[in-house]
């Protein structure tokens, strides 16, 4: 018998978009239609070595600030390390991947927020070879509403510490390339959590007929 | 007063070939003809974060296997990270900057000898902007004599443990990007101590004036 292969599922937007009760949600509709709870990823993390990755990004170093470059290349790092550990392997044995983000975030961030989309995409381009999510779910909202959300959350990371033309930047490189791409669709996150989730249930029930078809 | 840019030069090699005494030389030599010791770093590393960086490229980890992409990605998170906050400080302010290692070193072993040059160019073009060593004494050994002399010194590192093919593929680099740089001096470290230390005191000395016509 050969095992149909999993589907890499991601989940995308800025800190205070409710990716993480998105996240629930989707684990829940893939584990009803498979049958099988999904593997669960986070970006930049998910092995042992792309969460002490992970660390360098997130806390910094006064006395060494992280300049932007090596943001960039630390987390593609850390992808590269959980494409080829995690979740190639777990796609090659027919398990499904739900990502809490994946490339589109340095995409948007590092090639929009930062300004380093030359950068971003010839390290994209020759890094991961083709290698993209069957679908991503990003959730939009404008970035001071969801900074009040991830603030009341508790303390902002140095990522979510930048000012807020970096996350308009990063917003508008989102939805840009959301149009561009027809595996990504856009979820309106200021609306009520009620609807977001039942914009989520409606996009990807819709979607799991035609990304099980590919096979 | 304008002040003179300072230079950067480096010392490349396989393991063994004996890149620690000949630092030592340059450095002395340096400091001869500047009157000031130059700002020494070493790759990867060479501030608080990329030594952070090394740690993880150097020691490994059994459970998750740093693979090919992230090993490469790690090493120039690091580079752009000495590079903004080390060697670009020092040579605007008229220091010299002596390197142990520098991206020759990422061309040879993760371009030649892990066979991923279209990563390795494509990173080194987009990250380093035509940033590049002044000059470069490139210490060059048969990998089984370096290796012998490495393990002599004591246990090898992760890098060190590779198949003797992977040291052989970086030599051919390094000699093939030697015949195709003048910056590149090609030193042959098979020889005595004294006689390799004669060939760099020489091959320095005749470059000096040249760098600094330059400015």
């Amino acid at each position: 018998m050969i095992t149909q292969p999993g589907k890499f599922i991601v989940i995308e937007g800025l800190e205070g978009a409710g990716k993480s009760s998105a996240i629930a949600l989707v684990n829940d509709l893939i584990e009803q239609h498979t049958g099988q709870a999904p593997v669960c990823t986070r970006e930049p993390g998910g092995t042992p070595l792309a969460e002490k990755i992970r660390d360098l990004v997130k806390i910094g170093d006064d006395s060494d600030p992280l300049c932007d470059e090596a943001e960039c290349l630390l987390i593609y790092a850390a992808r590269a390390q959980l494409i080829a550990n995690v979740i190639k392997p777990a796609l090659a044995k027919g398990q499904w991947v739900l990502g809490d983000r994946h490339n589109l975030s340095s995409l948007a961030y590092q090639g929009g927020g930062r300004g380093l989309m030359p950068l971003v995409t010839a390290v994209s381009d020759a890094c991961l070879s083709g290698f993209t999510p069957d679908f991503t779910l990003y959730l939009d909202i404008e970035p001071r509403l969801g900074l009040t959300r991830a603030a009341d959350r508790g303390k902002l990371d140095r990522i979510e510490q930048q000012a807020i033309d970096f996350f308009e930047r990063a917003r508008q490189t989102y939805l840009q390339l959301a149009l561009q791409d027809d595996t990504i669709v856009v979820i309106d996150a200021s609306q009520s959590m009620e609807k977001v989730h039942q914009d989520i249930r409606h996009q990807l029930m819709n979607r799991l007929p035609l990304l099980q078809s590919k096979d």
